[in-house]
């Protein structure tokens, strides 16, 4: 018999759990005899790793991730992309039984469309009948999508369930799956329904990439470009050199050392620009974001023209428009204008799109993005590259005028 | 046009937003190339006031509460209990035409069968038709139910809107309405999905309690009873020399001074006694607490028995056959265990059920509270009175042996 006395806790207390590596403390301050400050605080850690051929039998990193230092005979859920599940559950199967990690699998078919609170519910269900242990981490394997539904059942599950993501795609690699957001979409809002929940780990294998369509390297390319812009200058001059390269090894650095080189220095740049960002404000208690460059009208556009584009697509095309507001209000050069509006191009994403021909499209956007950041509609606008400045201004009519310029510049070479 | 350039942040920094009144700061830290560490911190403050009367002219507590210090016209969602807007509905929609605060209301009628996503889900969409902006709290007035679906809908929408809490039933007042923990049942599990998201404030106004079921009154002296068990001798004491009065008064203090001196007494002991045990534990990272007594085996019994048993009901259940345990295993006298059973019958709560006779229910509920406490039963067991220790080795057979001395005990004025 465990037996621990336990008289009143002191006012101020911390309290620390190995298995969720999140620590935190408080204290209540009474005002007068009927008012009370309640005070806490938490602390977050995660780890991020890039590790290669995570299935490799001889690589027993996955497993101890999953495992964590528990010796007891494990079991674990593991909720993964069909499209994975084709591809690699023959070598993942064979990876958890050769670790002797009881793994329940459920694959799903996910999609923008099917990213509902329904998909939760299946997960939530599957998570239910496994009988699963408070403290015992979901593990995510898939797209942005699947870790996005995935992270909000282990978030609603017991009101925190740890998760492990395992990114497959690029916008995962380094966006998605790296962070701390969770959601799903409801009506056309993008991702209004959600969380924020830390995973306890992520592991960044980019051998995944070597069977992703080529459209999903280009949609992944978009959100490092927009890291490059708004904080990297350095990244942006990598991507304009050895964009094309990157996609056409999908980053598995075929062609020898350069290539690889290469596939790895964007790699870890974008990954440590995105966790640099995401640290300071991960709860998002500052609406002003450098990385919401390039999603200021784009939740919108994506969800207008479901299925047409993909998101990092979208992105690109607000970040056309936006590069060409910063230009009429000189705040880029029209050369590093033209350098932009050429490596959009050059990453095979568009430009230009019917849909941003409609003033009425324009100003929902703009409405819904200000009503999303609390009155203010905080656009980073471009200065130049490599920094951002966020303006609260810009009409429906400026975007407008925006894109028809873009369609009128055609080229880009000018 | 609001012109800041911002370069690249510093890899620490900290951001504060006035109206969520969360801090947080956070920082990267990268081991070798290839793998990277998250850290990051988050503050949390809200304030609960005891206030009477809310929906009184002259009182401006609640419409400077809503409103938070913004000169704007202020428009605000309301969710509230439809018994609620049937008894107070009059008043309430005159005191915020009277401070110009444009309200839509949404009336549920809720219960903890329909404490499901679904009626998560009819919040959500009438958030989005009113176009509530982010950062703008929803108000949330009604039982522990009804705030627990309202603040999980709070939490999902745009990941985190602020919400004000209203508790209206003495269970709210001093536990559900207080703390930070929202959620909805799934199946048989209770509270199976939810969050933490602590609201921006909440109000206390016992004069709700003037209009309360005698049995929803004894429902919140449950968890009274139960905080005053583990770490409030004093607050025993009270009970047991006022419980009688305290129901016969509704806590309005109707027989003059002392009746009301009584009443507040034993409000502000609860509510500083559940607020000092959150503080240090806030989002349960430890899995020891204190507050769990009573909350061992009764949420299954009260999901079993829906809609026979209110939650407090099940808790007196429970707290009894624990306190059985604990005199069987020599922690607390016959004279406490007396005064304790007492003291249950006297609050007008149940001491014995049926369902207690059924070794499996016994068995599945300590496997789900063991499962739900990461593998290990962690049951607070009383100490005497005052003080608390934790036991995992408590068999549905000792269970059930306790139920059966329960039930022969009778009398309890031995």
């Amino acid at each position: 018999m465990v037996l621990r006395p336990r008289n009143k806790r002191s006012k101020t207390s911390e309290v620390a759990d190995e298995a969720d590596s999140a620590i935190a403390s408080g204290h209540v301050t009474r005002q007068g005899g009927r008012s009370w400050t309640l005070s806490a605080e938490r602390r977050v850690d995660y780890d991020v790793a890039l590790v290669d051929r995570i299935f490799d039998l001889a690589n027993p990193t996955l497993a101890s991730s999953v495992v964590a230092g528990r010796s007891d005979k494990a079991r674990r859920f593991v909720v993964l992309d069909r499209n994975i599940d084709y591809l690699y559950g023959q070598s993942m199967r064979a990876y958890f039984a050769h670790y002797e990690v009881a793994c329940e699998y459920l694959s799903l078919e996910v999609s923008e469309q099917r990213k509902t609170m329904e998909s939760v519910m299946r997960i939530v269900h599957a998570l239910d009948r496994f009988g699963i242990e408070r403290h015992d981490p979901i593990v995510a394997i898939g797209g942005g999508v699947l870790l996005d539904i995935a992270g909000l059942a282990a978030s609603l599950y017991r009101r925190a369930t740890p998760h492990i993501r395992i990114p497959t795609t690029l916008v995962g690699l380094v966006d998605a799956g790296i962070g701390v957001k969770t959601g799903v979409n409801h009506d056309q809002h993008k991702n209004c329904l959600g969380s924020y929940h830390p995973p306890r780990s992520v592991l960044v294998d980019r051998t995944f990439l070597a069977t992703l369509d080529r459209r999903q390297l280009s949609n992944g390319l978009a959100e490092i470009l927009k890291l490059a812009i708004v904080s990297d200058r350095p990244l942006f001059d990598l991507l304009e050199r050895h964009g094309r390269l990157l996609l056409d090894e999908r980053l598995q650095g075929r062609q020898g050392e350069t290539g690889d080189l290469v596939a790895l220095e964007v790699l870890e740049r974008a990954i440590s620009g995105m966790l640099g960002e995401l640290s300071g404000n991960l709860w998002e208690t500052s609406l002003e974001r450098l990385v919401d460059f390039g999603h200021s009208i784009s939740p919108l556009i994506e969800m207008l023209t479901l299925p047409e584009l993909l998101h990092g697509e979208a992105v690109a095309l607000d970040m056309a428009l936006f590069v060409i507001v910063s230009h009429q209000r000189e705040m880029i050069s029209s050369t590093n204008r033209d350098r932009v509006l050429r490596l959009i191009r050059e990453l095979e994403l568009p430009l230009v799109h019917p849909v941003l021909r409609d003033v009425s499209v324009l100003r929902r956007a703009l409405a819904e993005t200000t009503r999303h950041r609390a009155g203010l509609a905080r656009l980073p606008i471009p200065l130049e590259i490599g920094s951002v400045c966020f303006v609260n201004d810009v009409s429906e009519d400026e975007l407008l005028i925006a894109a028809k310029e873009l369609r009128e510049l055609g080229g880009y070479d000018a």
